[in-house]
């Protein structure tokens, strides 16, 4: 800092800089992250940056040195879900002066294992991840080494990582809950891939709203579609076909809810006349549906502002000790897309 | 490269250099990034690549040097739209070597400055952008100092850019078209905020397609809903309560469409009975509607290919010259929104 004040409209920008210094915008973003430059350019840099009262960002200021300030999300695409856990987690880093680096795995080893790499080779503040368990063996040497990961959604115990996760089991037992209390005993379930912990999760909440209401589970009610929206569509089809098919069906994730929404347009079977219907995930597609969706909708602002709080803390300039996890209560709304069964 | 050949299940990872050389996994990062690290450390890390045959990313062996092989990409938010492009995006780049850092200026000045200096200070390869009017001032000088950027959506005439664009006026004439040839001669349009060329195209292609059919333009149908969801649902209110409202109606994106489908089955105005309604963008919400809505689908994997392959070009050994514009054509999927109007 100088003692002279310098009246300006805007703040000075990194273009300022290079050209009060005389150097390229390159020569000066090199200097920021201390790479090398010739030694009269770094001079005069520092000295144009003390004039201009530049500062890299207001945010920055107040972080640990040496850090990049960008933070890797890996997730498995970017669908309705992911896009809007991106879309607020964008906004809220940018609030602590960071950007979100996105990789999309495609549940593919090959790319973890090359989003990973890029991280590290990149030096990322921290890495978001979703937890797929092909990555349990992959992740362990980065973490060994120092990465700093933060994981949703699915769980992979044995990892050094802070978790923020949704009630996913709560929140489902609450939606079948709703649809037991209609009355409705052949209650089926669509499920995702049961090697993910959340799959699992939502199918206890399933089952612990089955047995609360003394209601037996029939196994051929319960159906895996590996989230996968063309399944959901063929699961619903098979359902229907039973000699007794289910009267209502929970789909554990939209991809899975809109391909089941299909097969039964198709197929004029109504909802909620001929079955009712509730889903996991609330996406525009249910609220425009007529009847409505029934449905969980994803926390992912409260998700969102929790992992960069973990962020925040563990990026600050005291550092934090232990890992933490955070669970998120997931909130039901009631749409027309369920009827009491008359008996 | 060594003629030792070691065999190896699986490629070498920055880990295993990091340990055979008995340094931090940072440390070979800065070394690879071109950061100062100890003289003896440099020289042991460059063996033990040699050695292991460590790849930074096959991709990248033929690439300019001195590329982060981070393409920013700056958008208003990540709504289905985007989230499309960016997954598409992401997984192109990824073949590419690159990786894909999201900013979200959400329409306001500071955060466009935000993004340009977070993308200028970490030298990102190039960027991504919807050529936001607000940026048109603010990005010139990044560009007069080197930023690559690719512009899509809108268009900001005087840059140096490359484009890719839609061929939004075409599409949207097509749209309208449909919608005359059945009849309708009262077709509104909710169109976007005209300071965008993306509106004025879509605007335009509604013109176009009622001159092609001999039907005077009303200027009561012509409302202006900023591509907001909001505003769609109250300008297609507006719309009803004209004394003689329209009997189709062309949302000129997914956003003011669905706020359009909301006030329209609240007010039990049955689609397409009482009303038609097409839309520009295709999103879930539109093929679970029931009845289907008719849309313009945005070509996101064409659109895609397009910007990887114009950057690849760019950055490649050879570079480029001159500036591209690339358009793409977008197909209409037919469903069952609109009817003939009988006369």
């Amino acid at each position: 800092m100088t003692d002279q004040v310098i009246t300006r409209a805007r703040p000075a920008t990194i273009i300022d800089v290079a050209r009060a210094a005389g150097v390229a915008v390159g020569t000066v973003s090199r200097y920021l992250n201390g790479q090398p430059i010739r030694g009269g350019n770094r001079d005069r840099i520092a000295q144009v940056i003390d004039e201009l009262g530049y500062r890299r960002n207001s945010a920055a200021a107040s972080m640990k040195t040496n850090t990049t300030h960008i933070v890797g999300l890996l997730v498995p695409a970017v669908g309705e879900f992911h896009a809007a856990l991106l879309d607020r987690l964008t906004r809220r880093m940018r609030q602590t002066g960071r950007a979100v680096l996105c990789y999309c795995h495609d549940t593919e080893p090959t790319s973890f294992m090359e989003g990973l790499e890029f991280f590290a080779g990149h030096r990322v503040d921290a890495v978001v991840m979703d937890g797929n368990e092909d990555l349990r063996q992959r992740l362990a040497p980065y973490i060994a080494e120092g990465m700093l990961v933060v994981l949703y959604d699915n769980d992979l115990p044995e990892l050094s990582a802070d978790r923020v996760f949704v009630e996913n089991r709560r929140a489902s037992k609450r939606l079948v809950d709703h649809v037991l209390d209609l009355g409705h005993e052949r209650v089926a379930i669509i499920h995702g891939n049961l090697r993910d912990s959340v799959a699992r999760d939502r199918l206890e909440g399933y089952r612990d709203a089955l047995k609360a209401h003394g209601v037996p589970e029939h196994p051929e009610l319960v159906v895996d579609a590996g989230w996968n929206e063309y399944r959901g569509y063929t699961c619903m089809g098979d359902l229907m076909a039973l000699p007794n098919p289910p009267t209502a069906v929970f789909g554990a994730n939209y991809n899975m809810s809109i391909g089941a929404l299909r097969w039964l347009r198709e197929h004029d079977v109504s909802i909620p006349e001929d079955i009712s219907l509730v889903s996991f995930d609330d996406v525009p597609a249910f609220s425009v549906h007529s009847p409505g969706i029934t449905a969980v909708g994803q926390p992912v602002d409260k998700m969102a502002e929790a992992i960069v709080s973990i962020l925040t803390e563990r990026l600050g300039p005291n550092g934090a000790l232990g890992k933490r996890t955070m669970r998120i209560d997931a909130e039901i709304t009631l749409r027309g897309s369920t009827r009491r069964l008359r008996r």
